[in-house]
């Protein structure tokens, strides 16, 4: 059943494993969402263990950053080669499966040529524009990257500084950074790989602004690869997590490139100085919704990768004692270890889910935008931003979690959580900083609630129609849809409370910013509790969709799990719904769901299917064989190459040898 | 009044303090316990700015862990031969300080040697021993760390594996480390730093294990500092950080040490064999309760560090609009920013307030001790193991909000948030992992319940008074006690829910332990509103004691953002307690609480005191002017040594001319 089982294993896991009710590839094909896509991810799980040249050549806590690039750029290369042996390389999902199970998640120099520099050309270059770039980038004849953020600006477009002002004599656009704000800053592999670049500056025409355009621009000479005359150019430093990335910075001196460089698509400025606005103001939009679109499964799946870390290290580590004195138990058998960690693999489980359907829903949008119909762009956009920050928030909090479930170890490298950590929290800011997310999220429900104030309940979309709905009594032996009640009450009253109070303080004369300004906190609660309502109800239609009986049943306990939690962690805003009783009979049921779970925790993880190359843990290998991988692990780190280290030889002995005298 | 403005400041930053109250050296003042602590700290900062050899010879997040611990044994050594010009010995507080002044919070070769290494020698040494070695230790004739977690054990003290068997033929201990979990792991300066080590290991006589005692057991050789025969010993990697110190493993093969190095004053081999137990069981505690009393504080000021990096940070970060559509508002100005900071700022002075409180609570215990009074040992160690998991949890929390405050350049570690987050958040885990110190807090509040159930509240020790009160009304317009007066109710009813889950559990003929560990999640959220009281409690006193009446104006406010956030974040457990109406009243004076304290926000940081030098951050500087600085840390970090990387010789260019043929 659980397919993780082999000779030589840790005794402690494989016990858990045969404790298993499931069969856990059947699993894996309901979380990847198809038998030929989880079977895909363990056929190339297993191609590249065959391929020497793909392995890491060592760890990657033990690499400085320039090592980390260096690694990732000779595995970009190799793969560059090998791909089409390995994936099918229309497959969007099977490309960014290999390169974390190559490269790993800390970045590398190509991470954003496919996802930010190609997807521009594609989309807002002109069909001739693409024939003359498109064809290099794919092959790899050139690297880009994508420049959009400032030094001094993030999320407010309006405030770019950058300028690409047309010089209609000698038909070419002149480049300025006009102050040190306005130096390009972040954009991925800029800093030392990209040689050409997307750079998003104000189109200035007859001294008129006509706001931020794309620009195609090359960087760096394609011989030498040294910046070419008029641009400044380098790595912004080390950050808090994706070192083998070389985010840059750029900065532009009256550097000129042709007229044909602005993908004009959309927008154009011909010849002559004239300027022709885009069809849709908004038609930018669906680059960003793509890409928040796809954070809620990313996001899963680190919150997978802790998870898998933690729940396997705690079936083998022992501490301390229940009945049996002889022998200590397995800390997964503490009921506070489990209430860290199974809601977390509810909430996995959860993201995962609700990622792939927005993702669903995404793809049926383009398709619908293509048949002109761009109606439920602000729909999609409302949900992701609300979905990104939630999901963020709460796999960041999960990571943690699990991290200081492995105790001491856990704050090792070797455990590799805190990696993993600093990588997905990073979502918490990059694409939309969470707040903003929230806020925009805030702006629709408040307008879905006005609707309904002027009546037009009708003309709701079904994620917000429960904002009209009455409240109904609860009977929570019911079962799910009960909680997806109490749920909808908590969502509904806050969504009404934050927009009353919004429209009050503009009643009272308040300008529109100030009371929203003032409103906002309690907007944001609104939209959390909006998004988790979704999330929440994407995973009982998820798991009442499921056909296998016995996956069924243990996703209907996981369900349970996530239900009683995520109620009782909103016990605040149930307090007019739910009696004390109900909340007693919730927390017990939570507990007792801990307890159900328990057999199946390993093999839940397991089920995630995700290889050891690709875990990168010390912790969380797959045959439990912890503690003498961890002294190998050690002995081989870099500050282990000599007994006697420069700093004692050059400072701490001879401070020893002078205190002697 | 702000006594922080000086020429050259970003206007954004002054005028911020020019909109301050109070003077920050009198709140520096109250901080930090008295005018004299504050004034040594500025005093102390001045002169160490003075001089070059202890300024960082680059930023930190520029070097490698062997960069890093060359950098602090040369500051070690060079501390080592300044200290008594600049520092007065005696004071633990400015060793302390001066230390994090001049090298940091990442660690170093000498940190554990005065707080681990020599206090063991000082009290657990006989006269002889102490004459032997003490001396030898203060001056740095060795250095010395303190071994005593294992590979496979933490907080189970007695399922430690490294044995000290006495051999009475040659009248030593001999040394040995039978399985790979019992190798020592973790000790900092372990590694590669000390030459000496306070070993715990079960001592075994005449075939009988009598449990783990202290022995001084040399590790390397005092010329060579090679590990001497016998020893195995190492570094073990890189951690989530802390990367400055050399935290080791350690293992035995029949190693031998004379009879005298087993530290004897309270436990004693004979030279024929005997042994002599301790007169007090408990009397190991003291070191640990030692070291809790002061991580209060000490995470109050990681927590301060951020806030200083945050605050001040947000009030130049300009990003969007309110009603002036011509210019960008700070970010202070958003609710959501200040929602996110000022609670943090209320809980940074709480957790100093209540960390100084505990230190002298931990001295008087010592002089009662001394006096043959342990009755308070129980209740200091209960508070102790609570206060250390509620600040340390809350204090990652805040710091995380900080980071995320500052949007993407949080993320960069010109920011240094991160790696102040990856230190502190360390204390969730080191001296008592969280969940077990809310649980030994937890058998003290069970056990105080019991003696009232057993008619004995009289008995009840101050802190737990409130456990046997009744309930009363609760008259929000009242102030601070009354939301006291809330807390005191959400703490007790939820100890006596959780006590009575355990009885219940119990009477229906579970073992002790397992119905204790089906109890266990309720304990622990019992343990931590006591904890939170407890801390709220102390706020309110300190405040109430301050003089100065203007510092007591902003401390009030400050309070104010204290009690109705941390009311509003226990809602749930207040229900029975509160109306609706009340909750509401309690969030809108959040609200109200946030814009009285604004204007005061960064006068309140800068009072922290933290010198540009201690904080480290590009982000938090003093005089604001953080984009120039942020382009020239940039430009200085290894990567832009060079413009072309051999990442793009050897592997990317050699790909795009392949791709090109």
């Amino acid at each position: 059943m659980n397919q993780s089982i082999k000779p030589g294993d840790n005794p402690d896991l494989t016990e858990e494993r045969l404790s298993g009710t499931f069969d856990t590839n059947s699993m894996a094909a309901v979380i990847y969402g198809s038998d030929k896509l989880a079977q895909r991810r363990r056929e190339i799980s297993e191609a590249v263990s065959r391929i020497p040249e793909l392995q890491d050549s060592k760890p990657c806590p033990f690499m400085t950053r320039e090592e980390k690039i260096l690694e990732g750029s000779r595995k970009s290369a190799i793969l560059n080669r090998l791909l089409p042996g390995l994936i099918d390389l229309d497959s969007f999902e099977e490309t960014v499966f290999i390169h974390q199970e190559v490269i790993g998640i800390e970045g590398h120099p190509l991470a954003l040529h496919e996802s930010l520099f190609i997807p521009p050309i594609a989309t807002q270059g002109t069909d001739e524009q693409q024939k003359k770039w498109l064809g290099r980038a794919q092959r790899r004849e050139i690297i880009g990257c994508y420049a959009q953020t400032e030094l001094g600006h993030g999320s407010n477009l309006r405030a770019l500084e950058t300028t690409a002002t047309f010089d209609i004599s000698s038909q070419e656009f002149i480049l300025n950074s006009p102050t040190i704000t306005s130096l390009k800053w972040w954009p991925g592999a800029l800093g030392k790989s990209a040689n050409w670049s997307i750079v998003i500056a104000n189109l200035i025409v007859h001294d008129k602004n006509h706001g931020p355009h794309p620009f195609m621009v090359q960087l760096r000479d394609e011989k030498s690869h040294e910046p070419l005359p008029g641009i400044t150019v380098g790595d912004i430093g080390p950050k808090m997590a994706f070192n083998g990335a070389d985010n840059g910075f750029l900065g532009f001196e009256n550097y000129r490139i042709p007229r044909e460089n602005m993908l004009m698509r959309h927008s154009k400025v011909t010849p002559d100085g004239g300027y022709i606005r885009p069809p849709h103001a908004k038609i930018g939009y669906s680059g960003m919704v793509r890409v928040r679109s796809r954070m809620a499964a990313e996001q899963g799946l680190f919150l997978a990768h802790a998870l898998t870390i933690a729940v396997r290290y705690s079936a083998i580590r022992r501490q301390g004692y229940l009945e049996d004195r002889s022998r200590e138990v397995k800390v997964l058998d503490y009921q506070t270890q489990q209430h860290r960690l199974f809601p977390s693999i509810a909430r996995a489980y959860a993201f995962i889910f609700c990622g792939f359907e927005t993702i669903r829903l995404y793809d049926q949008l383009l398709i619908d935008v293509q048949n002109g119909n761009t109606s439920g762009m602000a729909d999609l956009h409302a949900l992701t931003s609300g979905l990104k920050s939630v999901v963020t928030h709460q796999t960041g909090e999960g990571i943690e979690q699990a991290r200081m479930a492995c105790g001491g170890h856990g704050y090792s490298m070797a455990s590799y959580i805190s990696e993993i950590y600093g990588v997905a929290i990073g979502g918490c800011t990059y694409e939309g900083e969470n707040m903003v997310m929230l806020l925009q999220l805030a702006r629709y429900l408040v307008k879905s609630i006005e609707m309904i104030q002027n009546g037009k309940s009708k003309n709701l979309g079904p994620m917000v129609a429960y904002l009209a709905a009455n409240e109904s009594e609860i009977d929570l032996n019911l079962g799910p849809n009960e909680y997806l009640k109490v749920f909808q009450y908590a969502a509904r009253s806050q969504a009404w409370r934050a927009t009353e109070k919004f429209q009050k303080l503009r009643n009272s004369g308040m300008s529109k910013e100030q009371a929203w300004n003032q409103a906002s906190v309690e907007l944001t609660r609104a939209s959390r509790l909006h998004t988790r309502l979704y999330i929440m109800s994407t995973f009982i239609n998820h798991v009442g969709s499921v056909v296998d009986q016995k996956i069924k049943k243990v996703l209907i306990d996981l369900l349970n799990v996530h239900i009683t939690y995520e109620v009782m962690d909103i016990g605040i805003y149930v307090q007019g719904l739910l009696s004390s009783d109900q909340m007693d009979l919730i927390r017990n049921q939570l507990y007792v769901s801990l307890e159900t779970i328990r057999p199946n925790a390993v093999s839940l993880v397991d089920s995630f299917q995700i290889s050891d190359m690709q875990l990168r843990s010390v912790l969380g290998r797959r045959d439990g064989n912890v503690y003498e991988n961890l002294f190998k692990w050690a002995k081989s780190c870099p500050l282990n190459d000599k007994d006697v280290l420069e700093s004692v030889t050059k400072y701490l002995k001879p401070m020893m040898d002078k205190s002697k005298l």
